[in-house]
């Protein structure tokens, strides 16, 4: 009998990923598509069955195990409602329900950086490890957390936001009601806004000339392109990054002490950019004994660990 | 036959608690005496040796279950091994292996938070909720955590050290190398200080009065009692203690998602005058979900917690 599959979905806030998931997380056909802008629930869900109802056409029903779902924001687990999703500008949208009207499989959905942290428990710690926290470090900054072997959630399904621990307490007002917040300083998004800043104050940059001028069109991967051409604003931003990600991290081993931290997300391709002020500021932050003992990888996986991830919770 | 019995011991910073715990953390005959100034782990362990005997003696020896350890400091649960106690003064102290030379029963040893979390758990929450966070407000912070019904140690022993998260990443040096530890701030000692200081720079207090002019005099309680009669310096202490020990739990509820956290030590007693401040800030900095999920409590056992559950580990 062939080895049976997952449908691993990941809904981002720029694109839409879906892709076959074995038990081992090995990937196998995959499609993707932009994320349409200021869609309804209903619409989202209508879209995204039409899609994978055509992956899944080809495929014997008795091959799928069932299917994922991995989506920022607040998720109950349980219930498959998004309970808030400021990406998707939803408010208790209960997506597990209108999916499972299309698509008659077992559907399973959690949050995206839920989904990724399996993901990485499975495929990169190949479920050696005890504890594992995943951060994803992308247009804002997630995280999951793998406890014994199993997904931790919490008591509401909302464990694991890092990106929502307080980082300055006097700082940059957030979203989500606080100030300060991680997320605030070494998302991509805020990345960005930091290079927008430093140039409007009359900093010279490469990033000027790439952008022709237009600084409204940098993105991380320009500032990424920058560093790597040595330019001393870029290199400075993800110095910036990597320490302020440090102090974080460093709260975050003091307090779960975990066995592995995976980082993935766009910021993780950084590589020794952000990798290098991050290990000195743990190094001078965290408590001895746990920084000694935790394993800090970046995902060799990146963008796909969100699908892949997704897929192997359905596995579950 | 009648029930069997553990021996509980908390040895903190000025004084050592034992007594006898049963397995639902009731407390039976009880000892303590003040913890010797800058003594070795083997005079230690031979003062506290002679004390256990002492009371164990009466009782028949297969009434006992064993005895419980808890101390502040980096222990390592596994081997016993008291790898650094700041209170004490020690590094890689084989404290567990002193003991059982003299006392020739099972032991355990932990870290004091740790137990506490596990007497809190047991004793409190009677076994009954899923995870909870144990926040030991003394001379120092500390923490401790209990998932899916167990101890939750981390990887190496070190998990739940709440109060060297960073509060403030710019902030005061802490004796563990970091600066801006939560410690720093809302620790016994740290408002002790913070009220020298104040003091000093003039304010008007009935705090003076109350030591007599002499400011290296005025402690904890000396600032309960006056908060009590109204005294605005020590209100704003309070006021300021609780509303960063909220900036540091919110970050923590949105990181864990608990189902519990149970205040317990010296400024847990402190009722509405760091509560009040406390969910204020909870309200303004964690998430709705599970800020409304979580059960915020003082431990009505307080300075016993510690004993009781150091009794409570030998137990499991």
């Amino acid at each position: 009998m062939p080895k049976r599959l997952a449908l691993g979905i990941d809904i981002g806030g720029t694109g839409i990923k879906m892709g076959f998931v074995d038990r081992n997380g090995r990937l196998g056909q995959t499609i993707r598509f932009p994320t349409p802008a200021k869609t309804d629930p209903r619409t989202m869900a209508d879209l995204i069955s039409r899609q994978a109802r055509a992956l899944l056409a080809p495929k014997s029903r008795s091959l799928i195990k069932g299917i994922g779902v991995g989506v920022a924001g607040d998720i109950n687990p349980v219930t498959g409602v998004i309970r808030l999703s400021p990406n998707l500008g939803w408010r208790n949208a209960p997506f597990k329900a209108l999916l499972t009207r299309q698509l008659h499989y077992p559907i399973r959905i959690d949050n995206d950086a839920n989904v990724a942290a399996w993901g990485a428990y499975v495929l990169e710690a190949k479920r050696k490890v005890k504890s594992l926290l995943c951060v994803m470090l992308g247009t804002g900054v997630g995280g999951g957390i793998v406890l014994d072997g199993k997904l931790f959630r919490g008591s509401t399904g909302s464990a694991g936001e890092i990106g929502h621990m307080t980082l300055y307490p006097d700082g940059i007002p957030c979203g989500c009601g606080n100030q300060g917040c991680l997320e605030r300083y070494i998302g991509a998004n805020a990345m960005a806004e930091a290079a927008k800043r430093a140039i409007e104050t009359g900093l010279t940059t490469t990033l000027t000339r790439m952008v022709k001028g237009d600084i409204s069109k940098i993105t991380p991967l320009l500032i990424y392109e920058a560093a790597r051409k040595g330019d001393r604003m870029a290199l400075q931003l993800y110095e910036q990054a990597g320490e302020r990600l440090g102090i974080g991290l460093a709260s975050v081993i003091n307090f779960m002490n975990p066995d592995w931290i995976v980082l993935a997300g766009g910021l993780s391709r950084a590589g020794r950019y952000i990798l290098n002020p991050l290990r000195r500021t743990l190094k001078k932050r965290a408590f001895p004994t746990p920084l000694k003992a935790v394993r800090l990888i970046v995902s060799s996986k990146d963008q796909d660990l969100g699908m892949i991830g997704a897929g192997l919770i359905a596995h579950e």
